[in-house]
C-alpha cells in the first residue's frame, strides 16, 4: 500500500481532455482536488489530504467534501472496472468515463482533519454501462464514512 | 420568492461560533460557500451560484458540489425545523445545529453551470434530535438533482 501512496497518477490521467476538467478529479482543473484512483488488488484506492479550512466544525472534515471525494473515487473506480471488464489497456486517453447517477453516503463518525485519508472501493456490479461501487473512507485506521455509488458510462455528448 | 432571494441571511447566521466554521454554510469560514437557508412557507429554500471552475465536464456543475450544497441545505432545514418544533425564536446564537448522518443524492440530469440554482427542502419527519429532509435542486425551472438527508442535532461536544 505504501507503494501506491507514492504513485502520483491514476485512472483520471487517462480521461480524454473534455472529461479531465472535473473539479474533483480532473488533471486539467488547476483549482480542483485532482484525486488519483488506482487498483490495489481487487479493491480500488484513493488517498486524499483535506485543507484546514475544509472543516465542518473545528477539527472535523466537512462532510460535503467527503461526499465529493467518495463520489469521484466511485466514478474513478467504475472507470477502472469497465476497463478491466472490457480488456482495455489504459493509454492516452482511452479510459471509460463515468458520471454518478446516485450517491449514498453514511457518516459513521467525525473524520479528523489534518490526517491523510484513504478511500477504498469494492466493485459490486458491472452491467453494461452501469457500475456499482461500495466505498469506505478511513482515517487513523478507522472507518469514518461509507458510501455506495451507482455510476454510468457517458460519452462525448454528455452535457451537450 | 423574489423577496427571499434578496435576503442575504439565513438560519446559519444564528449558529454559535463553534458551529459557524463549516466550509459549506459557516458565516465565519471566509473560504467557504456561506449558503443561507430560509423558510418559504412550509418549504425551505437556499439559492446558490456555482463558479466556472466548479465543473464536472465543461458546462455542467460538479456533482460533488451539488451534493455538498444539498447536504448543507439539509442541515440548515433541519435546524429551522427543530427551532419551529421547539418554539425557538432565532436570535444570536441559539439555532439548533445538526450534522448529517446520511445523505442520498440522485442526479436526474446535468446541472447547467453559470445559472442561479435553487434548492428547496421539505421536512418529512422531526423526531427528537432527528430530522429527515427531502430536497430538490432546480436550474432553469427543471429539477436536476433530488436528495434525502437524515440530520441529527449535535451539541458543543461534537467532534471533541
Amino acid at each position: 500500500m505504501q507503494d501506491i501512496a507514492k504513485i502520483n497518477s491514476g485512472v483520471q490521467d487517462y480521461y480524454s481532455e473534455n472529461f479531465a476538467q472535473c473539479y474533483g478529479c480532473g488533471r486539467l482543473n488547476e483549482f480542483g482536488h485532482q484525486i488519483k484512483t488506482n487498483w490495489d488488488g481487487d479493491e480500488t484506492v484513493t488517498f486524499f489530504a483535506s485543507k484546514k479550512f475544509q472543516t465542518a466544525v473545528p477539527g472535523v472534515v466537512y462532510g460535503g467534501l467527503l461526499a465529493s471525494i467518495i463520489d469521484c473515487h466511485g466514478t474513478g473506480s467504475a472507470s477502472l472496472a469497465l476497463a478491466r471488464a472490457n480488456g482495455i489497456v489504459l493509454d492516452e486517453f482511452n479510459a471509460p468515463r463515468c458520471v454518478t447517477a446516485s450517491l449514498k453516503v453514511d457518516y459513521k463518525k467525525p473524520t479528523p482533519i489534518d490526517i491523510p485519508l484513504e478511500i477504498r472501493g469494492v466493485i459490486k456490479e458491472v452491467k453494461g454501462r452501469k457500475v456499482i461501487v461500495e466505498a469506505r473512507l478511513i482515517a487513523n485506521g478507522e472507518i469514518c464514512v461509507t458510501g455506495e455509488i451507482i455510476a454510468v458510462q457517458v460519452f462525448d455528448d454528455f452535457g451537450k
